[in-house]
């Protein structure tokens, strides 16, 4: 599954993609949804506290695909014997974790 | 402008909502990048970067939102001996700095 | 109690004082036991759980001192017509929030 | 190195433990620090910014110690074919990422 991983591609599973997909268009519409206070003169506080939700919601996001990421990936190239997957894994945990 | 505040809405200058309305646009754009990339089987580092910086945006947006509130709802609020005003606003604090 | 703001210092009550005063004893407790934690060749994990709670620990307290800062600082200094205070009250907020 | 992590240990080497503890003494001087800055009654945004200063410290020290866990303990887990080892790091990242 991961031998595409070294071109930068993955093909994920139909359950992972759809799941992942569907979080993307909730968050989207919540987007939308901000704009839309924001056209309606909406209270500061409301649209604060709205943000912060898409913000939980993009970071729930990012939980489960890391862990689909380092459950297929990386797992599979550490196994493969590919050092550099782990130097990447941390590499991208740095940046997270800021 | 804020004696609105109190029911709920707050009309804000052109200048600040043209501004605020910009990057909500870049955002919203940004959500849809990620879509795509989910589509073409793009690599979960790359993806997970990417959702990074859009929290970053929605970070960004909501300093630069918080700030006009302080500056104008806030302080108006306290002037006008709203003490309430206050409350609200460490409220509103708490759960952006969870 | 806040004109000793502008030079920087601040008397607190008693009880705030105290409150504080046992949040950072705890904390440095808890520093100390991930200090043993090393020392006994504990496992990672249970070392990134206790600092990950000492973060919140710190979190916790910086809450508390906030609120008691803009409701007696802050409130003490608008009222006063120090614009300077909310300038600075959103320069802290923009570090806290990153 | 790591099959004493089963049991919960993890011996690591000379100059990875010298750095995470010398990490760890100049945290636990940062709290003292600001229990002194309260002593003093020190202005609230001082002693705010020198806490997040702590946090900073600790996430870092919490990044150092996760790069080290994954390139030695979990890394040899998953060639031991502990599978477990997955999970459990998939969890530890879910809480530091909260």
């Amino acid at each position: 599954m991961c031998s595409s991983c070294c071109e930068r591609k993955k093909h994920r599973q139909e359950a992972e993609y759809q799941d992942l997909l569907k979080r993307l268009n909730r968050i989207e519409g919540q987007v939308r949804g901000v704009k839309k206070m924001l056209e309606e003169d909406r209270y500061c506080v409301d649209i604060l506290t709205q943000v912060s939700a898409i913000n939980s919601a993009l970071n729930s996001f990012n939980k489960v695909l890391l862990a689909e990421h380092i459950k297929s990936c990386v797992v599979d190239d550490i196994r493969a014997g590919k050092e550099e997957a782990v130097d990447e894994l941390c590499a991208t945990l740095q940046k997270l974790m800021k």
